[in-house]
């Protein structure tokens, strides 16, 4: 049968789960989004409460009926559902790591509707600085086209971007940025966001300005300092109320990817590499235009990374045939 | 008479009104502290309502009184009482510019009382990244000692942290951080606050660990990226929440001297130039700590800067007599 369910693909987050059902090579024959993220599960009446109700009543809401119509159908989940906070942690595994033994590092949950949940493992890179990702290894195993590059650059541009160098089937290094978060921050409570006028289309001009101060010796005092200028250059008329959001946006993305290409993680790679972004496409195509002032021409975003990479990293584990 | 006032000065900032009574050669003889900063002016009826009535009120509670007992007194005020949202717009001075030449700019403003208030004028060095400052003028002159140095580098560590290179009793570059309101933000309104602990002592080894993250390798992200390991630290074990905040503030105070070193300003200086700190003395404690692991060795602080600087000035514009 074309459409039977050959798997239950979960990306659970802090914010949202996101249900996937996956048929026959992976195909999505349906998918769903809920507001239960573990930060945000759903209330459960006393008289069924355990420290896992929220998580069983998520569970339930998300792929109960799709369980209950094919019952032996495997369910994959990956994101901060297998965080110290999520539903059971699932242990890190150390980078460097060959991509193709994620799977067998899953963690599994008996769930109350008798099936098995199948967690995917976060990735940690230990050194004086740590780094961690949970969600976005399977987002990079899915935008990984079997055999088609031996190295390449992917970016998770997002709350807290990911920077992560894949070579000869490998993930080799991957660096954080929390340029989403400081945005949201340094906008909503600093006095940059007192200036601002919200709600403004999309300014290329300012945003292209802001990208470009780290490009050269005026953003030489780090962020930290150039971030001043969306008020200074607000103060002295240089720069709109309604160009001030786009400009601090593309000033740091700017300052990420100036770090990015003089990181250890570009230092291993071509002048210009191949570089895939998986993400919001909006904030992909911010990124786009960054990369492009930084001179990198070789970009593409990948689409529907989350679902292919729970089906391949399934596949590995050998819960679904690959086709 | 020797406590008769000679100068009122005060020092009217965003949140905060500091009034001192000065009498012969600038010595303090009573000062005052209100809650009237410019953003939080005391609420005048309705009756007595004007553009201005709540400056009118505040500033009669500040030093009212004693023009009454003295009433020719000269009154100065530094600060954001002179920007777009204060009493008056005092203009900015531009960088470079001679220390002395600072008295000849002040803006006056009659007052209901009869008294002109004299304003100082903020600084302006205008570039590709402007950079203004408003108070921090009068500090750095009130630090001055005549004759006494050539060339120093003086800091003003705080919500925007400013460098101020001085040569030749002239202003001649000067540099903004926003380091301490990039703390507060980040510490309370991102991921990063959710596991720390405060309320516990200073911690300074976890302060001067996070200082050093900027001396070497691990640094080269910049500090978009090196915040993240105040998280990443706590989830391997590495950090306890109580350290997490004083590593998160040396993290940010290294990155901002490590810029600075690395800066205009001090590309100009000598390798170890002197230093003065004007601020807070528990944030100048933590400044020197840091400065010291960056190889500052000449580094001391500045007490009572604001009102011997309002006074300094005041002998400039021939307002009082120095002796």
């Amino acid at each position: 049968m074309a459409d039977s369910s050959k798997l239950i693909a979960l990306d659970w987050g802090t914010s949202s789960l996101r249900a996937y059902r996956l048929g026959h090579g992976g195909a999505v024959l349906d998918k769903r989004a809920l507001p239960w993220g573990i930060m945000n599960l759903p209330v459960v009446e006393a008289s069924a409460a355990g420290s896992q109700a929220g998580f069983e009543q998520a569970f339930s809401e998300a792929c109960g009926d799709w369980l209950r119509d094919v019952p032996d159908t495997p369910v994959m989940a990956a994101g901060m559902v297998g965080s110290a906070q999520g539903w059971r942690e699932a242990a890190y595994l150390d980078v460097p790591l060959r991509v193709a033994d994620i799977g067998a590092g899953l963690t599994t949950v008996p769930t109350r509707s008798g099936a098995v949940l199948h967690i995917v493992p976060g990735l940690i890179e230990r050194g004086a600085l740590p780094n961690v990702m949970r969600g976005e290894e399977t987002q990079v195993v899915g935008a990984l086209e079997d055999g088609a590059d031996d190295e390449l650059l992917i970016g998770l541009p997002g709350t807290h971007s990911k920077w992560v160098h894949i070579a000869g089937e490998r993930f080799m290094h991957f660096d954080t940025f929390m340029t989403g978060e400081a945005y949201a921050a340094l906008s909503s409570h600093t006095i940059l966001g007192r200036t601002m006028q919200r709600g403004a289309n999309f300014n290329p001009q300012a945003f292209e300005r802001g990208v470009r101060v780290a490009t050269d010796s005026a953003g030489i005092n780090g962020v930290l300092s150039t971030i001043f200028s969306t008020r200074t250059l607000g103060l002295t008329g240089a720069l709109d109320g309604a160009a001030q959001a786009d400009y601090l946006s593309g000033l740091l993305i700017g300052h990420e990817i100036a770090a990015l290409r003089g990181s250890r993680a570009t230092a291993r790679l071509a002048d210009d590499p191949r570089i895939v972004l998986i993400g919001d496409g909006k904030l992909c195509e911010r990124y786009h235009r960054a990369l492009a002032i930084y001179g990198y021409t070789n970009v593409g975003v990948s689409a529907q990374a989350t679902e292919r990479g729970l089906w391949k990293i399934a596949v590995q584990a050998g819960l679904v045939r690959q086709d």
